[in-house]
């Protein structure tokens, strides 16, 4: 079996030398988090699968979608519109890369003072081990920050990389600019699968992503039990995988979960005790494999609650209005989605300083970590406000500045360990 | 006479103390590194008088143009249109600070991994040192990067602020936006000022621009003669001084000086030797009283013939066209200039590739500097393509990543140094 897929990396253009050095750390690591996990929700099960053949069966479905005439699109934001690749007959797959890994590739063509998630993205695409990656057609990239408006430029020269413009404002004329790069992307689908969109198409496809991000809203509502009937980090992994699994079949499994998890709320059941510190998570986004934080949270005896960060609520808790009955109207439904999401690359953005306010009660948070990617420029000049408006309410918060290394591991369990102790519980 | 600037910056609310402090090594400093010039042209004369008094007799033309009425309105960057707020009647001022001594106060409030014009910037706000600061009514921000565009939220908190987006491609939405942003910047000034702008006073206002361009381009057109007529320290601060003195006086000072400058050109005199390497210079802003990098490199017996910089010929070669009869016309040619300056906030930004090898060939330079404020992601990122385009051409490059600072000095100088050598001379 696993021949196979080496067979299939290889005909990818895999470096597979350097893809066996990658995966090779895998199966501890994630043993140690999340198998060893005492308690553990039986329905984990589907997506310890998912990872433990993370660059196999997927993989191959998307090569074979690729042998039926299908493309398969790459992305890296929550902005960028699933349902437009999905109604021409496209996979969407989102690669936001957490690894330290690809870092020093992506250094050889990024400056080092730059966000672990860029060079990390980028090196896997000039490392080949990414399997996604090298199936992929095309990539859409998006100007959200500086960092990645620019490394666009770079990594259009190893993959074809189509750029959205996002506005950095939500005025008239924002709402005008994006709707235009909305039906540009839509061209641009076209143009490439050789598929009309049709209303029709598109209304499907929005009610998947909807009924995905329906489902993941399940999951955190699940969260704001005391016990949490899951932990943290296990519903981080299940955000992580949503940016490539099928959605149908992902759609499922997480509410296969959540059956489970609503029957152990009934019952008391928890990942932790009852009344266990809960901590929310705030700020840059946390793709697969960056455990590191949930980790240390997790293994001090706190659990986290829930993350306001694109892996988390920005991903799921703004939906597509499926009301919609022509293609225009759909149309500015969808571009009307990230005009909602609260992301720091918006200024001003206010919007998000409610949404932590929101969600700090509605999961019942004791404290609050500002988790920002160094060098990440939105997330860090917008924690000042963060951090007042939190003291105004008598939060605690914490800002915690990381990349995907090990380095700083035992620096922030001594802060995050001080953080909670000086919660009020 | 110096008694009665105390009295007007107390009524300014700046801080006495602080601001003494800062000010007390300006007079040392610019004296070794201006004064001191061999054969420097009489011209420079007014300048270093304006030096010498830098926050006297500039500020009091502006507090009594507020005594009479009129706005002054800062700004931090070459896209803001000057032209409209002296068609309002208002003095526009540029407030881009290179000064190390606020910097710490401007990290009270924002990140440390941050550009150092930003903090600076804002430090000098904070610390009330900068009289131009506190004359100003309002400010104009702009979105030209994350750092600036987030900053402002919290500049706002101090100084009322007025941000305008400036688009990152350009696409005919890019320029429906920008207009639109235009236009609102218009009716802010007319309702801040209460004077209706006309298509005579913005015909007028766009002349007087345009006549500061063209002799800054008459100042630089001297500096492609061997030897150079004049070092490229002083033409840094005339360029620094365009932000903040008076248009028409500053313009015919300039003009005052090319015709000393021509003289000397036709005599063959020059500050350097003929033959003297000649240095581009191409990167971030060098805002008033950057002077480290050319220090360095005309101490090291070459001299910097040209700044492809926002303080240097992106600030002047766009200019705008006055065929413009009616007001919309004219505002439509005010938003061409923008879009036709190749900064590194636009993607992608090829254009700025064209200019720095066109400006190589007419300033006959032997080697580029490209200057690197620290944490400045988009001209850090865009280096990697200048970089292969000049190698190409086989023009020696290097990078340089500085901030305000002295503490690089020695590293600087032993780099540039080692750069000079090499240079085919
Ligand atoms: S974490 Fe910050 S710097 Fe990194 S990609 Fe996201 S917004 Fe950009
Ligand atoms: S130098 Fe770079 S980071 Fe600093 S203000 Fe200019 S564009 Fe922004």
């Amino acid at each position: 079996m696993s021949n196979d897929w080496r067979q299939m990396w290889k005909d990818l253009g895999m470096d597979l030398e350097k893809h066996d050095e990658f995966l090779a750390p895998v199966p501890e690591v994630y043993g140690k988090l999340f198998m060893a996990q005492e308690n553990r929700p039986k329905g984990m099960g589907y997506f310890d699968f998912v990872v433990g053949d993370i660059h196999g069966i997927r993989v191959k479905e998307l090569v074979d979608h690729k042998a039926n005439g299908g493309k398969v699109v790459a992305s890296f934001c929550v902005f960028v519109p699933d349902e437009i690749i999905t109604a021409a007959g496209g996979v969407s797959i989102g690669l936001c890369a957490g690894a330290q890994f690809p870092v020093p590739t992506g250094e050889q063509v990024l400056p080092r003072n730059l966000c672990p998630l860029i060079k990390a993205s980028v090196g896997f695409k000039l490392d080949r081990i990414c399997p996604y990656f090298q199936v992929a057609d095309f990539v859409v990239g998006e100007t959200t920050c500086d960092g990645k408006k620019k490394a666009w430029e770079i990594l259009d020269e190893f993959i074809p990389t189509h750029v959205m413009e996002l506005p950095q404002r939500r005025a008239e004329a924002d709402k005008a600019l994006w709707i235009e790069e909305i039906r540009r992307f839509k061209e641009k689908m076209e143009k490439e699968s050789g598929v009309a969109i049709t209303a029709e198409k598109l209304a499907a496809s929005i009610k998947i992503a909807n009924e995905k991000r329906a489902a993941l809203q399940r999951l955190y509502n699940c969260r704001k039990a005391d016990p949490a009937p899951i932990s943290g980090k296990d519903v981080l992994l299940i955000s992580e995988l949503a940016f490539f699994d099928d959605p149908k079949r992902f759609t499922q499994q997480v509410n296969a979960l959540c059956d489970e998890l609503e029957t152990r709320i009934v019952r008391g059941e928890g990942i932790a005790e009852k009344g266990a510190p809960r901590i929310l998570i705030t700020g840059s986004p946390m793709p697969i494999p960056s455990w590191k934080l949930h980790a240390i949270i997790e293994g001090s005896g706190a659990v986290v609650v829930c993350e306001e960060t694109c892996t988390g609520t920005r991903y799921f808790e703004t939906t597509i209005r499926e009301d919609g009955a022509t293609l225009d109207e759909q149309l500015a439904a969808i571009s009307e989605r990230a005009l909602n999401i609260n992301c720091a690359c918006y200024t001003p953005n206010n919007g998000r300083i409610e949404d932590i306010l929101r969600l700090v009660k509605e999961y019942n948070a004791d404290g609050v970590v500002y988790y920002n990617l160094a060098f990440c420029q939105p997330y860090s000049i917008e924690y000042r406000k963060v951090e007042k408006a939190l003291q105004e309410a008598g939060i605690p918060v914490i800002k915690i500045e990381s990349d995907f290394s090990e380095e700083d591991t035992g620096q922030l369990q001594t802060r995050i360990e001080a953080f909670l102790e000086m919660l009020d519980k």
